[in-house]
């Protein structure tokens, strides 16, 4: 886990959707939610399948979550449906009502009652879906479902985002592939923001309940972007069984590996990010205390913009590491480096570490590790630099 | 409080240092530390004074605020010196003795022992400081003290800001200035960035101690300008006695008011900033609770962009407001408002109010109330626009 990534114990992941599970089709289509790119889009399990999904934790959740978590909660999902561009949040009694109403169009679409329908829906908050052109985009979307076309789904779901983000993978004699988005908004709490993974390997519920919080939980939720926690953030996993049985534990491998990727796709993807920037804690007290600094110096607008500037300002790493009081750091046994030049140690700076770190940052994916010498725990997390078009994009995101 | 300023139960404040209390000298020099403009400036009472201070929590705290905490525990202090550029801190044990030693250095000139000299600094961490151009230029410094002359102790603490930031009062026959610095890395907690009030009112140590706890608690504490917490957080009040007894309730009133005014300040002039963004939550069910909300969307980078945009993207408040998971918030009570302009009620949003709120938000004082409907405590909190020459300054701090 120091090293951030856990080899993937089944075949190597593949940085794309080339192996798709059996049994699983898809259409997508732009219906004019706000412009003319694919915004609208189902996935059909020709197959009863068993699903698990973990929510955001915001308050204000989207209509789609509360419907979501009611479709799932019996761990039997036929069908998806996302779209994107309007989130569907803070839409009163109405906003409820027209999730419901997609869920009911879609289910007769496939042919699925619309309770093993999942919804999602991402983009903008507090704005009405424009309902009559979902319910022409939606007619006749069955007849369009094809195999082998998850890409289709990974596009249609994007929004700020500047390219699809997903990967492939054998795991024994199955499937597993995983998609996601999200550039903003990104702090996931204990779910993630889009992310959707599809096997065919034969795994109950409650496998698929315990693989996808082991995954979710060193993956997405140790990624930031802009600490801000989307009210739209699930995870879903739909296993149909086409493929036959698979190892629970290296199912559950593949999957944290493919979860931690993609979260660091999410991060090299953040909203005017030029940087992907990994820290790792060790020697921390406890586990919660490795994550929360982790995340602490991630999160630092002064970290990140010296991360975009290539200035080799370390001393804020040090600030945004004793800024969590409730952690007993003590300076004299802590340790920073940057890659594998160490820039504090033994409580002293390392005056001659100041060129090289400058050239350091001016690569495009930045490590910093920090041991706080007090412990064993270990956390890693993902985020990236904080640019001005950062501020640009979200400066201008409605108007 | 709900209004966000109490009125100040003496005279009026003024907005700047026309009024001075008796007995405090100062001089203000440049000694080289990073540039030509004044950067090291010293402050004696004439008579022995009370003192109280508090500092920040963060873990890897400054040499000065270690020394400072030691020298301020008696609850006396006769002079105070204060060099900017340089912060002092994550520079080993040479750095706690640097700090000792201009207290000593101080001390001789002015007169005192060195445990009655209170040391701040404030700019880049990790960078030793220039002693020996402080050793030369500390040198006569005593000869150059003259009455009057706060102002010059308020320009040279400054390091990112981009004007001082000043009030003095009467309070009954007795006068109370106040000054602080801070731009950048503002979060205190518990504590503040720099800030120095200084009186000639009779107090006891512990009656300024109850006063700087109360005032800093809403003022200071309540102010975010990028959610770092600085690692030199210093809040220092004087009280030398030589304009005679003052009601302690009054003085306690009018420092409170300062200090809200002086946070204030810090958050318009914050690193980048074009607005002053204020957020007001009321209906919560604790105070814990309307503290942690009010910061929360002062803090959302999301909240602070569409500010700076003036886009009304009133969604994000909402999103910021239930990231806070720990607060049962219920959409369907909670009321957002900008200014006096209702965005979101009764679970609904208000459609009607997009162009008003982006009239709102092309202005340079936005307020946004947020009423959770849940219980009868509040809490304001002061923070600025997220800009792009915030990314640009910080990316190019030390370079």
């Amino acid at each position: 886990m120091s090293k951030g990534e856990p080899a993937l114990s089944a075949e190597a992941m593949r940085p794309d959707l080339s192996l798709q599970p059996a049994g699983y089709l898809c259409a997508a289509r732009n219906v004019g939610i706000k412009d003319q790119t694919l915004d609208f889009t189902v996935v059909l399990s020709t197959t009863p399948a068993s699903a698990a999904a973990t929510f955001t934790r915001n308050r204000f959740c989207g209509h789609p979550v509360t419907v979501g978590r009611q479709h799932v909660a019996d761990g039997l999902i036929r069908a998806v449906v996302v779209n994107s561009k309007n989130a569907n949040v803070a839409t009163g009694a109405q906003g409820l009502e027209d999730t419901r109403e997609i869920c009911r169009l879609v289910g007769a679409e496939v042919g699925v009652p619309a309770e093993e329908v999942f919804p999602c829906s991402t983009g903008v908050i507090g704005r009405p879906l424009p309902m009559e052109r979902i319910r022409q985009g939606v007619r006749g979307i069955g007849g369009q479902l094809a195999p082998g076309r998850l890409e289709e789904f990974a596009r249609a779901i994007l929004t700020t985002d500047t390219r699809p983000k997903w990967r492939s993978a054998r795991v024994g004699a199955c499937v597993l592939a995983g998609c996601c988005k999200g550039a903003g908004m990104i702090e996931p709490n204990m779910a993630t923001m889009l992310a959707f993974f599809f096997t065919d390997a034969a795994l109950t519920a409650e496998q698929l309940r315990q693989a996808l919080g082991a995954a979710v939980d060193v993956s997405f939720n140790m990624l930031s972007v802009d600490t801000d926690t989307s009210t739209s953030d699930t995870a879903l996993l739909v296993a149909n069984g086409q493929g036959g049985s698979v190892d629970p534990v290296a199912f559950g491998s593949a999957l944290t590996a493919m979860a931690r990727e993609l979260a660091q796709e999410v991060a090299r993807d953040g909203e005017g990010a030029t940087k992907l920037l990994e820290v790792a804690v060790s020697g921390a007290p406890d586990r919660q205390a490795a994550r929360q600094i982790a995340k602490a110096v991630v999160n630092s607008p002064l970290v990140k913009t010296a991360v975009w500037g290539a200035d080799p300002n370390w001393g804020r790493v040090a600030m945004a590491v004793g800024k969590c009081s409730a952690v007993p750091v003590d300076p004299d046994l802590l340790r920073i480096a940057f890659g594998e030049l160490e820039v504090f140690a033994s409580g002293e700076p390392r005056e001659q570490a100041l060129e090289p770190l400058e050239r350091y940052l001016a690569g495009s994916r930045i490590r910093i590790a920090i041991d706080l010498g007090l412990g064993s725990s270990e956390a890693t997390a993902w985020g990236c630099d904080l640019t001005p078009e950062y501020v640009h994009i979200n400066g201008d995101y409605t108007t």
